[in-house]
């Protein structure tokens, strides 16, 4: 008999295509799955809680795999430390856990935190993870329209075009942004994120804070329903999944 | 008439040889050195406050030019966004000023810190500059030796052989480690510092804190003036230079 187990995780995405995999390009999901299958000595296939694009990091992630095994809490640890040994550095196992038969990493998720880093100044150690943005930015005015988020249900201006998802209706629960040293961190959480979501509406939230968009054009632009209208999607390097929360987790 | 400028910088030393110039290696020296001679024209050298090994980084460095100009205050902060403009992500110039002439990078600086990194669980963000070591280490006892670097004159033991210095004396003025979330950092800070002396320190340390060592053999070790005698030295890539100071800075 099979018992499902959810893994959670960390990566840092800068060498990967995403989670997702794809044919010739190295996947999180497809890396781990080749660790499980080496070490379970069959192939096993992860359902991740979501899908990050290319170079998009995870500071938590979570997946869920069947094996034919019971492991108590020990063993459990005993698996996960196997794994971080077999896998590469910038793929890190926290912890393995036994859960119910029909528990979904993908479906049962209900709340999913993002955060969008930006350099202020030069940073010798912090590149390859926040985007350097020189100009000044007017940090008050992107709270504000960060709060129109709030009381916004369609996210379409937001959304990548032609993907295949019902409706582009989240509900956005926080979004704000926040000063740490030389970092501007924009940190939003939701039901539910769109494809190229959180990457749009960082570059129209720094639109607004350049002065290049009032705020009565931001409501606009949301309004438009249209990604034509929002601002560019600012780059991939800069993001982090920082939280995914489940009611039995 | 020539201006004495002091440069505040830090640098990831991932893909350096260390600060110093080396035949047929990339120095953060030599890369500063050529952006200062395409800014200003002219061959310009460079005096670092000391010599960090290949792959150590440093979060606070300082360094000393002379160039033919009178800059005030707005002209120094536009020369060093310039230089971060033609630098490689790796280096950040903080800040550059004018001092006395005789002021000296490395005569002048009175009191260097160096922290060192452990990860104690793997870390997918932090593994390119921290030192994942997963065996248990008993902190209370490694801080107890620690202490013992206080009283300690004569640091041969730590030094790497035959390095042209007049002696091995150095006056430790604190040292300790403390826990951070995962990390595990040792802190030093010193009038001067021999080469490899943190890192052979650390695994002497580290030696103490598995219980492989005693806190008297620990002594002994010292009082043997034998690198010899001492731990192996630990990776470089964990060892930051964190702080150097100056009277006049």
């Amino acid at each position: 008999m099979s018992v499902r187990y959810f893994m959670q995780l960390s990566y840092d995405g800068t060498h990967f295509c995403g989670w997702q995999v794809q044919p010739d390009a190295p996947s999180v999901q497809e890396t781990i799955e080749q660790a499980l299958a080496t070490l379970l000595r069959k192939p096993t296939s992860l359902m991740g809680c979501g899908r990050t694009d290319t170079g998009v990091h995870a500071r938590e992630f979570f997946a869920h795999f069947d094996a034919e095994t019971d492991w108590d809490s020990a063993a459990c640890t005993n698996f996960a430390y196997k794994l971080n040994c077999i896998l590469p550095s910038a793929i890190s196992i926290a912890r393995i856990f036994p859960v119910a038969p029909d528990a979904h990493a993908r479906f049962d998720a209900v709340e999913r935190t993002y955060r969008y880093y930006i350099s202020t100044h030069k940073n010798a150690f912090n590149f390859a993870h926040s985007y350097l943005f020189l100009k000044p930015l007017d940090v008050d005015k992107m709270n504000e329209a960060a709060e129109i988020l709030l009381a916004t249900e369609d996210f379409t201006s937001f959304s990548k075009l032609h993907t295949q998802v019902n409706n582009n209706r989240c509900e956005v629960r926080s979004a704000f942004w926040k000063r740490e040293g030389d970092l501007l961190i924009f940190e939003i959480t939701a039901n539910r994120f769109l494809r190229n979501m959180v990457r749009a509406i960082v570059g129209t939230l720094m639109q607004v804070g350049e002065g290049k968009l009032s705020l009565e054009e931001f409501r606009q632009v949301i309004g438009r329903k249209d990604r034509c209208a929002a601002g560019a999607s600012v780059p991939a390097h800069a993001l982090f999944l920082e939280k995914v929360r489940y009611t039995f987790v």
